[in-house]
């Protein structure tokens, strides 16, 4: 069986981490589902989803990573051509990967202690997001 | 319900970014399938999956950001046991990723609007490339 | 249909890299299904899951990549609030991802012929680590 949800969200843009783990477990729980897994997707190319401890110290350092490796700073083709200055935020995106699958088993995400699952927003400015959350089970 | 399909492909490597969004849409619309997620997955060791706006600034920065992090101007010790040149083909693609999930309901693919899959080739030379379309649904 | 197993693994930490294509495979082959897809994921926040060609050339290239990247050298946030030394562990998990998709077809991993999977133990001592495979298929 298929399931489809979504959560919505208001965030702040720039390398903005949000812990979307309860949204998820409230989908699962809502559903008719036991055992499956759910494919946390979103629809967009300046975002990304991944699971973090989720502390202000490893948050903190995992933006500062993408400062570093992929940084607002510079000049990107991409503002070049079209001038919208978020040309890093498309890069990040694509690195981190815009889907993430977790398998949950009588309606419990199989999560670890210290994980949680966590959309980040790379563009330039506060956005209103839809997440899409697609479950496949039984 | 389980569907396979595949995708083929004439690559030229060195990060070459090919859009294959229109053969996923083509898979899905041809499948029996309404709804359910289809899985991108490449089997190869040395090419990757994401997505990114398919524009020639963005693949442009995307391209540079593999160059900084993995140059191929460097020493690798794959290629000192191997001497076949794409030691850092290999770890590009590693990082990125084989695998992508996308959701799709009523036979469309939920991506946003700017939003594109892309079969990344990090390997060093043309490549014939085969990649597996695995969808469940119903 | 979902099926549920999982793979238990004693780590070194590190970087670790271990290559449980072997598990996985076997773990399809007992199961009562032919036609899928297997989640394998990893309920930790200091390590994380991908494929590469396993050999040691390309798996010292992969720890090289994080040793420049996201240094242990460094100082981390994380272990100013936390004192635990595994700062960069979370980050490079964050960033490698903690869930990989690998279709199946007749029982058979769709892999590539030099393609493995493999679990990369991130933390900074030995671990006792599970890993989650989740199938649907039919």
């Amino acid at each position: 069986m298929v399931r489809t949800a979504g959560i919505e969200l208001k965030t702040k843009g720039n390398a903005d981490v949000n812990d979307i783990t309860h949204q998820v477990k409230e989908v699962i729980r809502e559903s008719d589902l036991q055992d499956g897994v759910v494919t946390i997707f979103t629809p967009s190319s300046t975002s990304g989803i991944t699971t973090i401890e989720f502390e202000s110290g490893a948050i903190s350092d995992f933006q500062r990573l993408f400062d570093e490796i992929i940084s607002p700073k510079r000049t990107y083709a991409h503002n070049a051509r079209w001038g919208d200055g978020n040309g890093h935020s498309h890069i990040r995106a694509s690195l981190l990967g815009a889907s993430l699958n977790v398998p949950f088993k009588n309606k419990n995400l199989m999560l670890g202690t210290w994980q949680q699952i966590i959309f980040v927003d790379f563009d330039i400015r506060p956005r209103q997001r839809h997440i899409v959350l697609q479950m496949v089970g039984e």
